[in-house]
């Protein structure tokens, strides 16, 4: 989640900075041949660049809304992850019987649920951000199941195995009957289908050619508007097209940070903030007392 | 819900005041400007701010349809308590036998489910706020309910929590079957749910970097309008640029305050009026006579 | 639904009058103070109301796009009713052993079933339009289940609640099992949720501020339209303006009727004729011949 | 489905000769007008009608994707009908025990089940097209189903009723377990909505004021145009008017063909395809080869 | 899924190069016609052809976001089939006891599953591009099966069928009871789904008439502003007119390629890609060893 104050628009002009440095030079030399060939060129009628410029306003505007509709999308995947991962413990907490629920120590059913859970979590948002999907997990895995999820490509999938597995351990053994069984199989289901969504959008690249097609447009833009205004306002045509067309590469590289919210970027989804949340819920459903948290590393998000 | 009638643009215009303010002030300086150098500003095209023109309109409505969907979405997320708290004690109703559902004071399951439930919609409703999330809840819970959830962290997540133990007691002295225990666990899955999504709608910011843009594009159009207007309305720049500026201004101000409907501000998601909705009608499936409500303290919402 | 024919453009042209008017003085008396103040009036470049222009235009198009999603959600809503009025009897059919199935007579439990579901399609109808709830249902329900939900406040809930407490006692009397009585309140609850979205779609204001908006953005472009037709139209100025700002009054109408759906206005979802389309079918489903329904009092709508 | 190749650009355009005799005629009359009248008529300056046509092109593009939006609703509802149907007969194949899955000839409970989905999809189609809804359902249906529906009022819905019928049996005599008839029953509930989707977008027409105001704003248009073409262009005003009006109502006949999806037109969804494909599948399903389909007398259409 | 650096621009820009030539030969056709009968050629004002590139802009963005729409859907399905396909195996390896489960070599029931699910996946991709669906099939399927589904026209709804067949089977041995089975049966369902979702976006074609318009508009537009620049910019309008109209073309066919994602190009949804990821999981949740993977043929394409 974005800090609503320290947005940093200094982060992202200095990523626009070769095409700020680009448009100069193409305005400077625009400049220098007209100057040289004034005679020669045509005076394109301002409604030309004004045409150009509606279009590029309206991609940009369109690349905005699927941007925003893919950060919010993921916003909304990992909200059901905090949802079903309280639902996940809390279904187990009706469902176990007094014996098995209230069993605490090494291997308690309960808690051995709940720790995988968070540890699941913070596997996945690791996994997606392209870190270290093992980091910290030995704080919350039993060193067998530490050890075993260790050989497994697919870290987070494999955790969801071993959870499988407990539900069908605790359905033999008589503690979940069989609706029982189901049901939690359900949310289950929900957590899988949750990790493959933000698998989706972390792998499906946005269309490439959208962009070069809204930077030739911003070129020619540029050479349009360049060209219509020869002999109008003199030096003072460099600062204005480097401010009106860095306007639009502003706006297209803004779109484009949203776009990919598990880039390990300011502006990606909180996936650290939200596992944190979901630890701090799961523990209250065990009757933890709330645990410290270190202090938060991602300086530009907020829970 | 906004009143139909009293919505405060006054209450808005309040806040862009410092932003009027500003366009003031830079308009009396490009006016003072262009008397002492006239000679030497350029004659911007008017076609280059009526281009930002379109592009600043078409940010503007994205943001607009942005958030009224944020809004609208809080407003369906707080319908879906609504229908689910009826449901749950509906359910209940049906489910539990005549010498369950039958049976009265302290301690009887239907009331005890149905009064929490209540609680649960305040409890939510004030959290959400920012407001102490406790603040009359003595009223529908009994004192070891009260103060088993007062040491809690979040507290609607242990009035969950309490809703489960029930679910499971009940299930355990066969007062509900399998199925029924599912299929209200269901039901609670849900509740769960959306108070999930109310979270997660209170707490991501909306991408800043939007606001800066378009305030930026603001800005830049009005100098590009004050420079293309040289020598051609002379004193009347001042109003003209003043009105223009603050149309844009007022209409980002209004989609940012829809954009955070559980802020404690007028245009919030009437989280109050609802949750006394859900009192009315689950006073009613008890067969309590309705209940006289005190005077609404929300004067700018209405059912 | 609207007729395809008799739209009543002169039904909403009534109540733009008022805006009419109010442009039309406007209009003279920037005519006449031009007549007298010309010289000293600013010649205010065509380019600024066309920049307003396209803002009014873009919010129209928003504003007209979120009425008519309000309007297909309303019609969704209570296709979702007649869908699930339809199951509910389906479902019951199906279920019900022959012996339940095939009684007849008062007190058969189908038909019971069937008919207060034709009750509660009526009643929710004329609570969303505002007229007596009551209304007409005699023919539908036993006298005592019309007295019971006689003193409730909320009608349509209270008819829930007998449909609740039938199949409670069906499925007591062994004549559903376990799955069925889960099955069919899982569609009671499809029900309910249908009900409380069209209560919300009903209760919930359209953010009049971008009414207010549209409105002042209206007359601020009329305004500098005015001025920047000095001297160039004469007289031709007064209807010029005139159709221009009643174009934009005639859209915005248009799409402020649209945005609430159950107003007992010609543009409403045509809940009475829907709720006939349910009569009809049930009665099928019951065997019985198709009724003949009395003349349709909603001369603007079709089925 | 449409044809990739032999859209009729032609067919539509015999269904806006009459708005383009009508332009014409308007745009004679003008220029004779302005002949005659020349130095009485105001000269408009050109970005009037520029404002119009961006209110009209924001109008017709609202427009063009509600209808597009509609069009693929009314695919998505019959891709779902494709889907259930299979899954129908997919599920009573794995439900069924062997006794009654491998019986054959008449009155054998898989193939009725099956050859009556097939009946319901053609019916159900020529009904949404007003065509006779029994038309061929011989060949499908046994002779005392087929006398059976047909007194009843709404076919499709009693061909439900008979699949409901056969569910109850089939539990009845014990050949279903109460699980599988309840996740067949979902089924059928998920059909039930389809076909009442489907009867949603027939019924509903589409807000025939958006129409009436686009048809005002292009003859305003129009006008305004004319007016500021004064003396420009002399006899040439007569074929841009037209081609630029023409333009427009092109535009807006194409989206309102989309509308109305089950209207007997070439740009209809295919239900006559798609119920031909679920035929095909159907008699896979049931191990029957595959049958030689008559020659497709929907020329327009392509599965 | 597009690769984030190699996008085929040349490759589409070869597709629009017939467009490009034929708006060579109108411009200097144009060209000529102007310096033959200049005198008789109206001066169109140049606010005509900036109102056709709004609403070709509009239509554009209209056609852009639908494409984007039907391309993100596609990848959305094949996302759900990857999420299905694991919860397939991992539901059959919670559910199945373990002499099932751990039973190994030839027709051990989870193997066989999770190898007719990879070949499923692959099957429905080739069938979706229109290629051989059998091919490569052989190493995932016993030879029975492979031979069963050869005559069979639609390959993965027969795929279907033998997983319908072998929970049948596994339940009628008692290896499942009556829930696992509805809930595996719930997993195929949710497949076949998918299935059909990708079968209705590969066979339906998006509206032709809006390309027909699109590309009218584009000539009307070249012709309006080539008298617009009469005597203006003489041999540059050459350049001019066939840049502006590229980009309308580059970008108009840019959407149709997103269009249709299942057509063997490169802007296709991966399936084969998606395939080998379900082939990998499967395989670990097989605790198999990660499989080596064939070189990559689809170049254009990254997981």
């Amino acid at each position: 989640m974005l800090l609503n104050k320290s947005f940093p628009i200094g982060y992202i002009f200095k990523h626009i900075r070769a095409d700020v440095v680009r448009v100069l030079l193409i305005s400077i030399f625009f400049h220098l041949l007209k100057l040289a060939l004034g005679a020669y060129l045509p005076l394109i009628p301002l409604q030309l660049p004004a045409i150009l410029g509606s279009l590029i306003s309206l991609l940009l505007a369109f690349k905005t809304s699927q941007s925003y509709d893919r950060w919010w999308e993921a916003r909304k995947i990992w909200g059901a992850i905090v949802n079903d991962s309280r639902t996940l413990v809390l279904q187990a907490r009706t469902f176990l019987p007094d014996a098995y629920r209230q069993q605490a120590g090494p291997g308690a059913p309960l808690p051995a649920l709940a720790y995988r859970q968070m540890a699941w979590c913070y596997c996945l948002g690791q996994r997606l951000r392209g870190l270290d999907p093992m980091a910290g997990l030995g704080a919350y895995l039993t060193p067998p199941e530490h050890a075993s999820i260790l050989p497994q490509a697919h870290k987070p999938l494999a955790l969801l195995t071993l959870h499988a597995d407990q539900l069908r351990d605790l359905y033999q053994q008589g503690a979940l009957n069989a609706y029982q069984q189901v049901q939690l199989d359900a949310t289950l289901t929900r957590l899988a289908d949750a990790m493959g969504q933000a698998e989706r959008i972390k792998t499906t690249v946005f269309p490439v050619s959208y962009r070069l097609l809204v930077y030739s447009f911003i070129y020619l833009f540029l050479m349009t508007l360049s060209l219509g205004l020869v002999k109008t306002i003199g030096l003072w045509e460099v600062p204005v097209l480097l401010t009106m067309s860095s306007s639009f590469f502003l706006l297209e590289r803004t779109a484009r940070y949203l776009q990919d919210p598990f880039s390990n970027k300011p502006t990606d989804t909180p996936v650290t903030s939200l596992a944190r949340t979901v630890e701090v819920n799961l523990r209250q459903l065990l009757g933890e007392p709330a645990p410290v948290m270190p202090a938060v590393p991602e300086t530009f998000y907020r829970m």
